[in-house]
């Protein structure tokens, strides 16, 4: 029996690829996706949410598919203006795109939860998945660093570029933010759940720190498997093979193991670190994991999809 | 002697020629230019000054030559993408344009004033000459119309193309906006106010509506000199030759004089309209009123700055 209801929790680019290969593997209804909502930042007084974004891009075909994150197609005439007018210009603000930021933050202003306007705009663009921010709570992921003190995830993230040297991540709003209803549903019927190749630490714990996440994992009724964003010790892309190791945390499949400890019944790692299988990892799908084309991405979801029939 | 500190009363597109002609035929720090504010509105919780962005732009040598409003080589990627949400896009939100909107608005939610704003944009686009919103307090400019009741200034104006019939032009807000310390220095110290052949009773009325205008210009040191916006009874442009007669106003060289009765020492007309120039007009100037390049703009304000200085 093949799974029915499917959630995968994601962040941003590494994430959105295996939800493109989920969503071509599965019918619309049975998937859901949820997705991080740390990283959304506030820039000229716009609400931005860059994972749920590039998830919603990703879903409706309209990604940029060069850099992952963003509009194919897009430009950047208000930015260049922007700079013109003295700003920074250091995020960088598409103009399709920033249609996304200007109606998310004119219906949040009118009281829209984040996971209606997530909705409305996914519907409008022909999503026909579920997408879902964890929470409609506020929920920002910090990064203390030796140079800079505690940044804002985006300064450390996209103005930094993630080279400062991080000491600790942390997610203020994590005691208060809770799963919405829809959240709560989805992770409690789920007859399995993927935790996408995201950043552990920046992607998918700011996820679990929501109230009512983990503790829904730890009781699920379905299968939870996670897919490691690690080949032979290097990141595809991003901060994560810097970032552990930097806050005391082993990338190894053992540490992968540790970092899910009880929350997943299966690990999928990549071909290039099957030696790193030890004894006590009860089940582990070593397959091709770098996701370069669509075709990879679906066959990754595939993959993953038939063998926890196994588990 | 000619004038020393010359002020321009401007609505949008027809003042900001004139002001164009007048930045280039004066010292930039002589010119002072009062912007209407009344047709100011949001949109999508964007502050859009219209009028002020106009007169800037226009100013800062950018403005799109073909329109007279919104910037040059602007393209409309978020109105194309705010359509594909299912939005109307009914007023044309430029890309480069949205920057100006979007700093506006930010500023202005920091508590920043509105003339500051405009000062910190226009500075930053190399525009030399002071550039005043009339007021810092909310006014708008509201249109009674036959067919749908009483409509919002850009309902009207660019929603329905100025095609509802009129029955009463007022400014919501009028009674408790003020002038600024900035423009009532001004208008006090002016040695020539130029009120432009904007649309009298959309663009140059709420500048006189707002409290200390009218007042300071009735006790005027200076001269004060209005340009008529008509030209064989017709206007250039927009709904001043239609929506005047609507609310029983008389287009006539002697309506103007009524319109602006008490306020001007002298009035410029078109040739075309010679024939009406009738005995109680004190001091007219019949000229070629037609601003078509820029050659026009500056030969037009350089005949007023000569001519005002016979009366």
């Amino acid at each position: 029996m093949s799974a029915k209801s499917v959630v995968a929790l994601a962040g941003g680019v590494g994430g959105a690829k295996l939800v493109y290969g989920l969503a071509q593997a599965l019918p619309a209804e049975q998937l859901t996706v949820i997705g991080n909502v740390a990283d959304d930042f506030e820039l000229y007084g716009l609400h931005i949410s860059p994972d749920l974004d590039t998830v919603m891009y990703t879903l409706a075909g309209i990604a940029n598919p060069e850099t992952g994150w963003g509009l194919a197609g897009d430009s950047w005439q208000m930015l260049d203006m922007l700079v013109r007018y003295g700003e920074e210009g250091w995020f960088r603000l598409g103009d399709r795109d920033m249609a996304t930021h200007l109606l998310r933050t004119h219906w949040l202003a009118q009281g829209v939860s984040l996971t209606e306007v997530t909705a409305r705009l996914a519907c409008a663009l022909g999503v026909r998945q579920r997408l879902l921010p964890v929470t409609d709570d506020p929920l920002a992921t910090l990064v203390d660093t030796v140079e800079y003190g505690t940044l804002a995830f985006q300064e450390y993230f996209v103005r930094r570029r993630w080279q400062p040297v991080a000491r600790r991540v942390w997610f203020e709003g994590a005691e208060t933010a809770r799963t919405t209803p829809a959240v709560a549903q989805a992770l409690a019927e789920a007859d399995l759940i993927v935790i996408c190749p995201s950043n552990p630490v920046l992607s998918i714990a700011p996820i679990l720190a929501v109230q009512g996440v983990r503790e829904t994992l730890q009781q699920r009724a379905g299968r939870c498997v996670a897919v490691s964003p690690f080949i032979g010790g290097q990141a595809i892309k991003g901060p994560a093979a810097k970032l552990m190791p930097e806050l005391g945390l082993d990338i190894s499949v053992s540490g992968l193991w540790n970092f899910y400890e009880g929350l997943i019944d299966g690990l999928v790692i990549d071909v290039a670190d099957t030696f790193q299988i030890a004894g006590e990892h009860k089940a582990v799908l070593a397959t091709y994991t770098l996701m370069k084309t669509d075709e990879d991405k679906v066959r990754l979801a595939k993959e993953i999809l038939d063998w926890v029939e196994t588990l």
